[in-house]
């Protein structure tokens, strides 16, 4: 995870490869855990595997590659610290799918958790934005021109109801996380010759780990990685449309609505008075790469083959965990951008005054006030605001 | 629709010009039918619009370009046909991106149901292929090289949840299907000017198209156009990962599963022995081309700005469009291509038996035969079986 | 090719399927003409051929599907209407990829030639905008926020820089097209039976069409297709910037330029007063399709595999076609839109002026006046002219 | 730069962070030493700019995203430790994107040597599997199923004119890497009030990067990035159409070329047995991520809008990192594939005879030898050969 190239990715802290070889300690530790549960290895055998986990270093990066993942290197280094028998029951009918895509189901989960968090964040704030602007009326511009007159709080209410309904799958995707589990090729052959209850190992597994069971392996099945990056991906949209929208009416020829102002954020390295739009154009720049890693991940998903595929698993990776790293950091910039939006309501009604002969010319009578032309504005803003009302529970 | 570069999109034939076209017809015959049914206009402005869309032919080309969408041209093609009275209420309330936008779910609703119809043919062959191979043990392959044995039973039945899957989101995204009624900036502004009850007026509207209500109006908001795009996305792929097997297992060298002979297909313009697998090969196509248009409807959906996009929204059409007839071509075609499936299950025995010392290697004692030594195959079978039993009703 | 959802595709008119069937046909012809030249055949061959392509009805769907690609029928249609003698010379050692894949140069050349006027057009436009406003300050924008001074000659130039890059890219790929001999796996396999001289009677066929030579067949090494890409996307993007600067500077807030009026263009199907930048959003538009058309054919290109792939070359037909289409057409509207181009230097120069505070910012000592600080932009607009100029040669 | 999910990055080590900060840092003394050379600055401007670069830590990253971009924490590292006259000339003249843009680009000049370098490697040794192989038959194939024969020289030839192309286009692009340098919006207005002959400043600057000029600024014109991410892509696609096929054929079932054997490489987690094709996989994954990188690209290019964009910009950073660490690591692994190939010409020979019905049905007379009828292939790999061997010079 870099922060030059990428600003503001110390948000996401839980994704690096620190937190991805942990969690896959965490899938072997589970994993003896469920087969201590079911009598196939004892509580010394969890005891020693779990102390075996417990800082163990960073593989070096030639044998990762040597065994192109790094399941092969987890599973090396836990065995080598173990006596033969304890040795013998590590990841004893997993395979290395099993502990990478159950590693990253992990990571994921712990991803949309945070990204839920700033989402929530994101929405009280343009909840608020919404009530409290429920009746500014501003200029409605379709096509970039001047169409009919709006409010600021319809505004806010769409840009609220495109989070909701992002969160709203993202909180779907984030219960139907699954854990893999499947062995070899997908089959739990060696488990299901080392205990006659090979499925209850597994239920056991899962539970212990927080994840949603499968119904069978889905190695090559991939609707949980291409599910979440959809979700991920109607994040960004939803933040980016928020960022497209401040980006414009922050311009100082509109100046209806800016990112708020903050003590050493947004400086030129020239020019000493400007004060940049730097979470606007963050959160913007983010909405611009996801779509691309979406298609990447939908892409290998369709070339998946035989029982483990010869690349488009291996492609999903770095994509998964870049739209994963991405979303987060987005996120919680977005909550920091909406919390401090700089809404200018006096602009907005001096520009739909002046702009009134235009924004009026398709009502049957000019009233000659664009506050008087709203239409159901306020409804929908009601609607929205009682959506979210709800999802709060 | 053309068929040269995109073989086989005959079988998607609601999807063009004229089609859409009528779809707009429609939009604004249920829009009148709405205003009568709430005393707006009479019964006599219905029945001329219903007669004014009759055969309209399709406006001409400069026209639409001069507009930037065809909603115009069908308004102005509707009025000159009417009196002032009638001509006034046509389209009244509406913009042209409420006409474009429903006119685009009605052909949407259409394709899904085609679809869905060309998925339970495939669910089926696949379910009779399950069933019928159950125990048909076969080598399991990872990253291209023997692993533990499987069943061809489990490999469609992995396909076939595969399938199931996306039929399962293609029948919510289905039922989801939204109108767009939002005037001119999303506000019902005029509409609210003519009636008291503008949004019963939708209401009825809706109803009349047997689309979804919308709590309000999505100009900017596009997640039905993403979801749409990912459930048409999740169908190719899982088609695809169908033929890309297909494609392998096909190849002569391992002939365990190749697509069936049928006269006057897969012929060679220069080699007459020549068998292509032409729908295989199809169908993997459109899995390669989906998910760039599924890429380019979520890139449009972040750059939604202001009441109407400048240039995102019309980015959308093509590409939504070419979506639904790759999906639709392809969902008839992989049904065919399943239905007409030659497995050879002598070939799969052989095979596995001449593999058996790869094949068995991890197995704690060798059985020496792979049927012996496949796991919870059956198990996984059964499961899906039950869930596609489940999803007949 | 469609109108509706892609408005002033009618620009575009060399690239549709019957255009395609033509070439193909002339593919067909080229090949018995190259065949006469060396002896192979007959010049009765060649009348009999050529008055077989004449007037040659598109093939039915189900028989291009059937193949798999439209040259078996193109094959077969010539073949049916000759004796056995000319109608086994027809296509005598060539392959179906042969004709699709050169008719499709020969398609891309034609749409390059007419890319090629257009953006000769736009050059000739945006060169005397350049000339003309050489010195017209203007307010610089970063981030949406105001920077330095800048002249309206200087975005001009920039935008003229990138599209003669866009049109350098265009002219080498243009000249570089190649045409595609190989039969049946690449190695002129029956054509080597047939002749002693082989790559003679390619070379005739090549020069005969007006296309490059190739070393060696390029079946599955898709170079010419990628690149022809990346020269019709660097071609979109180059416009795309036009557009979008366009789509800014002609809000009504900035007014700075606006996409010019022309009667009928640009209403709304219910605001009377509107005038929409019509093609300013339909060349945007273009520019968010690009990338990801571009996208698929590399994603294609990475995949071919054996002598042809198994989907990967089909995947790429609609995909080139509808970048070639798409190119064709926005060149073209953008050709008319630059030329109409209505500038407001007074509004520059008022903004300006308005603004000088913060565009002086930077300058050691504020001289007051932004027309004295607008550093080497004089310089730079006459570097892009002197190009220009070069070019023209 | 993760190894754990992008397996072998440790291969590509100059384009991290600390790579990148090292690159800005040269910008700024480049930069010194041109206002130097030219009069504006003195010698001990130079020597303290020089010695405050050394060992600059690399910034916290909340200053980083509190800029929106690394180089305002890199001008104010260098400031804060000078006086305040050679303070002041620190980056005098230069803007953020102008530290940036040049960084990157020198991050590219080094990436391009050593993707060069590898692939001077990678054709090496399919030129010499070209000579030795040009008339070792083998099985044609063509969707999937036998065509016509062909060589494994010829194959190896076609593989080595993919890499010369994209070899050629990576070399253009090198030479072609340009400095950027503009000063705020593009003018150099600051230097120009600073020196009355700015452009010999930018001339000497450029020259002591060993870039290349640009004629102007391109902050909103980026053909630069868009070419150079195509000639990446071009790689990857070279490389993968290489690792797509040694997939298919070192197949158990085909065996006619495999990865080679490498103690410690290719193990399972699970099955003792299995050699799987690492770094195969590991190429073909990374051609299944470059064509979206450059989608992306390419779409930021398009995006560009004002004097700097509000995003675009900023989505370019990690993408073009990614896709050039992502091209270095495979052109490396490619290199390794490639020179340790099994190729196993006894295994061809026998499948070409076995399928020799189908493999000589094109001829005219059955000569009953594959090896008869291989037409132009070794003309092919001849001419192959002439190419690389001119490239070497």
């Amino acid at each position: 995870v870099s922060d030059l190239l990428e600003p503001g990715q110390h948000r996401s802290d839980r994704l690096d490869d620190a937190a991805l070889w942990l969690a896959m300690g965490r899938v072997e530790v589970s994993w003896m855990r469920a087969l201590v549960a079911h009598g196939i290895a004892g509580p010394r055998h969890l005891l020693a595997v779990t102390d075996a986990v417990q800082g163990l270093a960073l593989p070096d990066d030639a044998s990762v590659e040597a065994a192109g993942n790094p399941a092969v290197a987890l599973v090396d280094a836990l065995r080598s610290g173990l006596d033969e028998e304890p040795a013998g029951l590590v990841h004893r009918g997993l395979t290395s799918q099993d502990v990478v895509d159950t590693a990253l189901m992990l990571l994921a989960g712990s991803a949309l958790d945070q990204i839920q968090g700033s989402l929530g964040a994101v929405e009280q704030a343009l909840a608020a934005l919404a009530v409290l602007h429920r009746d500014t009326v501003m200029a409605g511009r379709t096509l970039t021109q001047y169409a009919v007159p709006v409010t600021f709080g319809l505004k806010a209410a769409q840009w609220l109801e495109g989070v909701l309904d992002a969160h709203e799958s993202l909180a779907a995707t984030r219960a139907a996380l699954p854990a893999q589990a499947g062995g070899a090729a997908g089959t739990l052959s060696l488990l299901s010759e080392t205990t006659t209850h090979p499925l209850a190992v597994v239920d056991t597994f899962v539970a212990d780990l927080g994840l949603a069971p499968a119904a069978l392996p889905w190695h090559t099945r991939r609707t949980p990685i291409t599910r979440l990056a959809a979700a991920l991906c109607e994040t960004t949209n939803a933040l980016g449309v928020i960022a497209g929208n401040v980006s414009l009416l922050g311009r100082p020829e509109l100046g209806e609505v800016r990112e708020g102002a903050q003590a050493g954020r947004g400086g030129s390295s020239t020019m000493p008075h400007k004060r940049n739009p730097v979470l606007t154009v963050l959160v913007r720049s983010a909405a611009l790469q996801a779509p691309h890693l979406l298609a990447e991940l939908n892409t290998a998903s369709a070339l998946a083959v035989d029982e483990r595929p010869d690349g488009a698993w291996h492609a999903e990776w770095p994509t998964l965990r870049r739209l994963l790293v991405l979303t987060v950091t987005t996120a919680d910039q977005a909550a920091e951008l909406v919390a401090g939006l700089d809404v200018d309501p006096d602009e907005m009604a001096r520009r739909a005054d002046r702009a009134a002969d235009d924004l009026l010319a398709e009502a049957p009578r000019a009233t000659g006030d664009p506050r008087q032309y709203v239409g159901q504005a306020g409804v929908f803003v009601d609607r929205v605001l009682a959506r979210w009302d709800q999802t709060r529970g």
